[in-house]
């Protein structure tokens, strides 16, 4: 087994947990930073590394495939390479972007027909082909083809959906069984249940999903515009049924308390742009609250952006510096934001750690619950 | 006196010297990284001090008196502690972007009249004034107020402007001269050069600047269109009277070849936005010559950036990546050209003060003005 959950709360459903992949073990709970085409936006490598101290990112096929392209990842040894990064990795299979992000998309029964957003071209993803791409770009983890059900959605469009999507998890396991790792080490392939926010499809589609029988697990089409109870409802139908011994993945979530509530739920793995794209526009998250730091009442605050905080950007730079950074367009401005967002991110998934395994979660989690949700 | 000359070289004008500040000592030849709005666009201060290795960087006083405004800079005890910089730091009078970027400017005898790019604001800078912001600012070296005369330009639009400038000089000396420091350390005041490209007016000009007898000389009004050769022409006429024993800072300029040709003829002080915007646009400076990383030819280059540079980018990444990431419009392609390109410009600087001190600066110099004109 590549998983091996170390503590479980007594209080909630969290546990801790380790994921081994050949760049490195993945602690769990953890936030995985995004790095859509390639790069974390606005970090260096070294940073990602040493001050976020994130020991996976992920990256984006669609992304990846529309720019720099297969063949170019293929020839660089694969996007470890490439990037230069030698934590571990994770690619989604392109599906959310597809639907998301290009222009006159079609869906088949093998997978999709598509135009790049980017300048036009045509393409096509299927169950199988993904797999494909995804053993050329060589991330340790990489994601079943899967549709995102947008949020509302009718009973009967989930219904379809979680229905397509079962049948490409087939040809995209078999696909997956198949074929090799292209660069000598091994990946783990994940596959995602759908249904929307219906209980009943969320627990057939945990069913097929445990059925598969893969390393992991993921949850996907939750955080789409749907209230938030809703989806920790979602979370509870999924994960009553996904495999306890196996880590599960709840995809594109979240905010801090999101990802609290969901880590008290029993998820052990996060992703989400929200620290990048966020902080890019002068959102901060802090232990102690939410600062949109282009308030007027941070223009004469000298003190630090976050005394509690331990990236270099938090104790080095002052409030009104980083605001006069992000309110003149900076790349500074966004360079630090980010990096002080991504490093809170990863700081808030060592302390939950910490707490599981003192067993004291539940009422640390409830705490922060609290505070994270303050704005200053 | 705060400049001390170490080394002149026995083939051209070019000399080793260092400019002493209280923040650190300055040698020369220097080139001086532009920070425009309190930032070095894409890098990290620890980065500027650490791996570009520059002493000494430079603030716009127009950016930084529209935003974040002179009060907010006086109240964070200036401009070094508010951006967290302890290297030296030159200040602009404004001047230049008065007239090349603001709206509805008007010239009178005391200054400028003008509207803000940023928000339509009105604002005047006067001679006198701008010596007071820059001491708000609190910059080690502060520049006299100047009309940069743009080119082409008739002889008797170049003939006034000089003459306003020479005036702004006589009453910006004598502010200066009234005023103390705001910080405790002291600051040094460099009067303009101006006359466009008449060898008469630049030589009135330089005589004039010459007995104001300040600490430094500086050259503006250059490398706004005219063709290099009558740059070349008009620094050698106004270096033939500036006091040798005098720093000589040529405001704006330029390319690697630019600068060294200066240097050639008894420049010490150069800042350029080069660098860092034309990295930005994916144009990096090597030892070797130019490369456009756009151009597909690196498209499947996975050779280190630069494998002759120093700085951590140029070893860890490749051609191919910063490509792409140039191509995406991200960030990091910003960041790293950036830091590639400012990081060769200081190199270059330390290599003509090693030639300069062994004597070789003309052979070395002629041999690098071809080199660095190739087009990779």
């Amino acid at each position: 087994m590549r998983f091996n959950i170390l503590k479980s709360d007594p209080g909630t459903k969290a546990r801790t947990g380790v994921f081994e992949t050949e760049h490195g073990s993945i602690p769990t709970p953890i936030f995985m930073p995004v790095g859509t085409a390639g790069t974390v936006k606005g970090i260096h490598q070294g940073d990602l590394k040493n001050e976020v101290r994130a020991p996976v990112i992920l990256g984006n096929t669609y992304h990846l495939f529309l720019r720099p392209g297969v063949d170019v990842i293929g020839r660089a040894g694969g996007l470890h390479r490439f990037i230069q990064w030698d934590g571990a990795l994770l690619t989604d299979s392109g599906g959310y972007q597809v639907f998301s992000l290009s222009e006159q998309r079609k869906l088949t029964p093998d997978g999709a027909v598509f135009r790049s957003h980017i300048d036009g071209t045509k393409h096509t993803f299927t169950a199988e082909n993904v797999v494909d791409i995804q053993r050329t770009i060589g991330a340790d983890i990489i994601m079943a083809f899967d549709e995102c059900t947008p949020w509302p959605c009718e009973y009967k469009y989930a219904s379809n959906s979680m229905e397509l999507t079962h049948s490409w998890l087939d040809r995209g396991m078999k696909r997956f069984l198949e074929t090799e790792p292209a660069y000598g080490y091994s990946q783990s392939w994940f596959p995602i249940v759908q249904g929307g926010t219906f209980a009943d499809l969320r627990k057939q589609s945990a069913l097929k999903i445990s059925e598969a029988g893969m390393e992991g697990n993921a949850i996907g089409g939750l955080s789409v515009g749907e209230p938030e109870e809703l989806m920790y409802e979602m979370i509870e139908v999924v994960n009553e049924i996904l495999p306890l011994e196996k880590p599960r993945y709840l995809m594109g979530v979240g905010t801090p308390v999101n990802i609290l509530e969901a880590i008290a739920r029993g998820v052990d793995m996060f992703d989400c742009v929200m620290p990048t794209r966020n902080g890019r526009n002068g959102q901060l998250f802090t232990a102690e609250g939410i600062i949109n730091i282009k308030n007027e009442k941070w223009k004469n605050d000298f003190s630090a952006i976050d005394p509690g905080g331990d990236s270099y950007v938090d104790q080095q730079y002052s409030k009104a510096y980083l605001r006069h950074l992000i309110i003149s367009g900076e790349l500074l401005g966004a360079q630090m934001a980010s990096l002080h967002n991504l490093r809170f991110y990863l700081w808030l998934m060592e302390e939950a750690r910490r707490q599981i395994g003192e067993g004291k979660f539940a009422a640390w989690k409830n705490e922060m619950v609290y505070k994270l949700s303050v704005r200053l």
